[in-house]
């Protein structure tokens, strides 16, 4: 999507450590009027799937997911970074490793959301390593429900974790794939 | 608003610990439709104070206020619980304690997200004794910036928390405010 590499050329820095930060209009800050248009085009690239929820985890990816939703006309599903009082009875889990915090996480989900019928993109604002995404897909496989793709608002390529879930033939969609990101603040794209 | 009280009596579970569980629709599983059309009567409430920012804490109240930010047509901004990577340079920050978590926590955001021309409503899915909501008050403060008010989808009446606030003359709306709640299950509204 053009206007997402427009948006991070003009709003992203990069700091030490291979981090893109895009806080200002992704996750922490959401420009809704763009990320609106954003959740309409990935509706686009998804369209005729028949997708049922869109799943993403707490916490970045949450409002890209909801936008997403919203314009796929379905409900969200948000996997929890850790069980709670609010998170009771059978839950779908998963072992989670954080890039950006350096720990992991069982990250859980109620059984209710997630069911056999059900026809699940999963969504995230970054798509790095792709654990966040291999954890959710273990909960979809478990809950014995269609895995229709995957979907980042920005892909670090050189991480390798896109082209290993394409590789395995799933479908993986990337509003932005950065290749490449110098010290300088440089960003170049696939 | 009559149909916030109508989902929680039909889809909202009562647990012990005077805990409402709504995962089905508000903070789990995302009922789209309906919290799109929360988040436009939220822009009603407030309509005519020129809100230039919704902000929220993450993360369960981010899809209540990222739908009120588009009615609204502002950007939403979302304190992080944990500083990180991501959060870099100047910070406001507030000690919050978690009535659901049971343990308090350093949440923080980044000064360039909150300047002193900001009219900030504050949104969150509960209000219970308005912790999270005192700890972004502390922020907006600090920032110099204008409190338009304070929004909850759901109000924990008997907590004390949104009369609290009241009492202090902020504006605080609730779309459903829950008096009393049974441990067979009933639920009373204000």
């Amino acid at each position: 999507m053009k206007a997402m590499e427009e948006k991070i050329l003009k709003d992203g820095v990069v700091l030490p450590g291979n981090i893109l930060k895009v806080g200002t209009f992704l996750n922490q800050q959401i420009d809704i009027a763009f990320m609106t248009e954003v959740g309409k085009e990935v509706a686009r690239l998804f369209a005729g799937q028949n997708v049922t929820k869109v799943m993403t985890i707490e916490a970045s990816g949450i409002p890209f997911a909801t936008l997403i939703a919203q314009a796929m006309g379905v409900d969200e599903v948000i996997v929890k970074k850790h069980a709670s009082a609010n998170v009771s009875g059978d839950v779908y889990s998963a072992e989670i490793y954080s890039y950006t915090h350096g720990n992991s996480y069982t990250a859980v989900v109620s059984k209710e959301y997630l069911k056999e019928t059900d026809c699940v993109l999963l969504a995230d604002d970054f798509l790095a390593c792709g654990n966040a995404l291999k954890g959710m897909m273990k909960m979809v496989e478990e809950a014995k429900a269609q895995l229709v793709g995957c979907v980042a608002a920005i892909e670090k390529g050189f991480q390798g974790g896109g082209d290993e879930l394409r590789a395995k033939g799933i479908h993986v969609e990337s509003l932005a794939i950065v290749e490449k990101m110098e010290d300088d603040g440089s960003i170049l794209f696939r």
